[in-house]
């Protein structure tokens, strides 16, 4: 069970040969604050006129209950909404981020004065419904995979103002994080190469710039690994290869350059991710666990006392 | 054709019996730099270590290319992010937010310094193909009840940060936005009932505190309408009723009161809205348009000069 207070979120920029295991949790925990505060100013602007109906002494109770099977995710985002409206609500976790959840059970109590928890009630549930989302997406990919030694990675395809958010929700569906931006990792593509003459100059200059982050080259047909292992990245993109040509691409590297990691991309889904797994790379990547979004049916049973 | 520099979008809190049609241009505005500005925050840091291989004086020219169907809604977005990277990135538009785009087509050219434009394309297509989404589900909705009077609405069931983009999209898609958020309208549901001594009482309350916002009623079952009609509230939301209660509280209010408008929510589905929007209601809210997201596929191809 992880504390929602510290999540699980820590990404060191840097590692090499490594994904998303750890973030300044200074800088995760401001991110968190600044979601939230953006979050309730755009909902709430000038004052919620529809609270304002409630005395400001009431007291409420509500229950957060799943409508439908759901990893959760989020609790340090919902938990922020409600503590910046009112410092005085108590939130009552029955699930760990990452916990599965059934239908009909509740997620958390909600206690506190009524005019906070009214007010938040909409917002905290936003951050709850799109993180469980990514969380349970997430965690059916991993599932997919169970048994085979590959990782299911994210992509910088994300809602925007919410890398970080999503990024987290990711790691608590049981997969890991790929570079959280430009800033920390290079992917070396087809311009780049063309810019610098060729695969091995472009590793070259990038290895130039000096050690720390990961330098990946991205390949589009088979007949470039060769050149691509050679280069000696730290990992290969295969971009939209075939099954078979997956399967050949870890043969090669398996003989030519053991040491060079190997990430399949490109429109993968549910139906094809165990076949990829099974090539033998160490890594796939999924855009839709972070660009597509079922919202999670979550509802919040209010009683003011 | 609307223009990008002044999109569609124009709300006006308060506007009675209406729906959002006009926003503070200056808000507007303002929200679509912020947004920009984080979403390339997060993703640029300090820098984008790959965009830095290449020379600075190179150009480079680029086409977003439509990989589906799609109605393309996010302009104003996607310019300011290149605009941020660098004011002589100059995007040609072949679609206007809201126009449908087909398979492989391209939707608009982008030119100017290569890093800016390396550096803009995941963060600015973020934004297009997570607004686009928003805009084509809209359309499907609108398309579904086309010929019929009612009105699509979308609702506070938004992505967490992006509630004024969202609700640009939904406009762009030929629905109509709801209140913005608590500070624009008065929702009273249960709990304020309950608080107010009755549904009379709180829409009395509500009336005193001044006119300008929306009072809407929201009533679970069909055997609490007459009482929320003769409380003389704009608008009454029917919580997930089913079509034949729906139709029976338009006959009600046909013969109570007239002038109040009937608001239809809860579930709504593609395959329900039709059936919905023929019993005569004026509103139907759909919290799919904005909390769902399946990402519009686009995917840009560029070339270095």
């Amino acid at each position: 069970m992880k504390d929602p207070a510290r999540p699980g979120f820590s990404f060191q920029a840097g590692e090499k040969h490594s994904v998303a295991t750890a973030a300044p949790s200074g800088l995760f925990a401001r991110g968190i604050a600044d979601d939230a505060r953006r979050a309730l100013a755009e909902d709430v602007g000038d004052g919620d006129l529809t609270a304002g109906l409630v005395p400001e002494n009431r007291r409420a109770s509500a229950a957060v209950i799943a409508r439908e099977r759901a990893s959760i995710s989020g609790r340090p985002w919902f938990d922020e909404v409600f503590h910046q409206l009112n410092h005085r609500v108590v939130i009552d976790w029955r699930v760990a981020d990452g916990g599965i959840i059934g239908v009909d059970e509740v997620v958390c109590e909600v206690r506190g004065p009524a005019r906070a928890v009214l007010t938040g009630e909409r917002t905290a549930l936003n951050f709850l419904q799109l993180l469980s989302a990514v969380a349970t997406r997430t965690r059916a990919y991993t599932d997919a995979v169970a048994g085979t030694a590959v990782r299911i990675l994210d992509t910088r395809k994300t809602i925007p103002g919410l890398r970080l958010a999503q990024k987290y929700a990711v790691t608590t569906g049981g997969a890991e994080n790929h570079r959280i931006g430009l800033f920390d990792g290079i992917l070396i593509k087809e311009n780049h190469i063309a810019v610098a003459g060729g695969i091995k100059p472009a590793v070259e200059a990038a290895k130039a710039k000096g050690p720390g982050p990961l330098i990946e080259v991205e390949v589009e047909h088979l007949h470039q690994c060769e050149e691509a292992l050679d280069a000696g990245p730290d990992r290969l993109l295969l971009d939209n290869f075939s099954v078979a040509d997956l399967s050949a691409a870890v043969a090669t590297r398996n003989v030519r350059a053991p040491k060079v990691h190997l990430e399949a991309s490109g429109g993968v889904t549910l139906e094809t991710v165990r076949d990829i797994a099974e090539t033998g790379v160490e890594f796939i990547s999924v855009g839709s666990l972070t660009k597509d979004i079922r919202a999670i049916d979550l509802s919040m049973r209010l009683n003011l006392r």
